[in-house]
């Protein structure tokens, strides 16, 4: 039978058997309820019975606590998969929660874990999400942070990623004009209009439930400054994609610089399905060279591998 | 008949007659469609089948551009009132819309007139909503920008609110922590926190859908630095509500001694739900004192009083 690496995220499920790898839009703060079923249907279709679990989700605003969703989620896993391992913030494997928080947002875990057993040492692991970005430094070995809240005072987690950033948030300013903290426009879509991502990878839901053309990128992004595309113009939208991507690049270069200097380290490792952010903001090597487009989903592969040998 | 005034908002009816005054969460780009039988409701319960209206809904994401908002806005008006007069951004009355995009966002041009037929001159208009600040200086004339974009830059609209503002977009970090860009609170939970509101003040969606008693409140709060209550406590769960109230304090106060000085103003007339809020960043005559609870919705009240006399 196949082991399955499962990376529960908020947002997100991403699933790996080490060769296939699936990433599904699952919004748990909607879906929380389907995740039985949708597990099912995933451990059917890869054939497998054994999981290796991280999960992310804990936080979604369905669950009261992250006690609660970190139980909730174990246990239906526990249910679909006969065999099933969960992996927590140290880097242990187990088959039984015992304390809950133990086992939040472990995922950068797996993958740092994953990458010492490849021989990789002393690096900085970078991961950009659809929604957040991990800055692991690895000294001999993970010194990262072991709640979201710790790794955010120790900015090894930045709130920012590829899709589903609010555009206001990494571009404060255009023309003078403060953008407008409505859910009118996202990262995702930043780069389908500066030609980074396609039509598929835009995988969430948009934030004016239009579509994900270009020209329909443009319409949200107008809006942010309060603005028809009308009224802003083609060229002014695609100018203002433009300079959030520059802030988002920028954002990322001093984050990484200072995690680096911290560390005294040198190597950067990225991955994420914005592996090609990372590339504009520093030298690095970039993952998906050696594992193909497991490194868009890195931490779900990672975790097959590391069930593999359990 | 009654004569109604109407500010038709991206997320709130406010309707008042003059001496009762109703506001009703609408959120635009949810229920656009059941605008005219809400609309023809307010008309019965007022009994009014002459209206004056103004309009900023037509930004609302359900809408592809302004013109479209403006026009569908306005033809419904038109069928279920009998009467019916619109303000444009130069402050005159009109039967017809001739040319859309001079009817988008006028409602503080209502307010600003009808103060000004009131005999106040020389004045920085402050009116703080659920969403948004206007920021209007009349300097013998009303010297505002004429759009949305325009206020933006000249710092004559600020897009913040005392009910649906995101709290990570006024308040940055909290104990070294970037909050995070996630909709998880609102600044109705910060008010509710401090204090400042009631349960039925929150008259918006909380972003869980979960209620508002104050502990859920300080839930949501939690989750903006990766937390939940147990993790954060209650304690820094309050500091942060008062963090972000000290931070929106801190923001009025400065872009009004801006505006101020900038038009060598002296008086500032304050008024809309976050009236509190302008009287905690400067000197101010609260326009509660002299219209009572007209102030939280004074453009639709001024709407009334200017129709009225037309």
């Amino acid at each position: 039978m196949n082991s399955l690496g499962i990376d529960i995220g908020g947002a997100n499920l991403k699933v790996s058997d080490g060769r296939e790898h699936r990433i599904i839009y699952f919004p748990m703060w909607k879906r929380a309820r389907e995740l039985k079923t949708k597990l099912r249907e995933l451990s059917m279709e890869f054939g497998a019975d054994r999981a290796g679990v991280v999960i992310t989700a804990e936080l979604a605003d369905v669950f009261k606590s992250k006690r609660e969703g970190i139980q909730y989620i174990a246990e239906i896993c526990s249910e679909v998969f006969a065999d099933v391992f969960f992996l927590d913030v140290e880097g242990r494997l187990s088959k039984e929660i015992d304390d809950p928080l133990k086992f939040c947002a472990s995922n950068w875990m797996a993958s740092v874990s994953f990458l010492v057993n490849e021989g990789f040492k002393d690096f900085l692991f970078v991961d950009i999400g659809s929604t957040t970005t991990d800055l692991i430094p690895v000294k001999e070995k993970p010194t990262a942070g072991k709640t979201d809240f710790e790794r955010l005072k120790r900015g090894e987690l930045l709130y920012m990623g590829v899709l589903r950033t609010p555009v206001f948030y990494v571009l404060k300013r255009f023309e003078g004009a403060d953008l407008c903290p409505e859910y009118f426009a996202i990262t995702a879509d930043v780069f389908r209009v500066t030609g980074d991502i396609g039509e598929d990878d835009y995988n969430c839901e948009t934030p004016d439930s239009a579509g994900k053309s270009v020209e329909e990128c443009m319409r949200r992004l107008s809006r942010t400054v309060c603005c028809d595309l009308e009224e802003l113009g083609e060229k002014k939208a695609k100018l203002l994609a433009f300079r959030a991507k520059d802030a988002m690049i920028r954002i990322l270069r001093r984050e990484i610089v200072t995690r680096l200097s911290e560390w005294d380290l040198e190597t950067v490792l990225a991955c994420g399905i914005g592996e090609f952010l990372v590339e504009r903001a520093c030298e690095c090597i970039r993952l998906s060279e050696k594992y193909g487009t497991a490194s868009k989903l890195f931490p779900a592969f990672a975790m097959s591998r590391l069930v593999e040998k359990a």
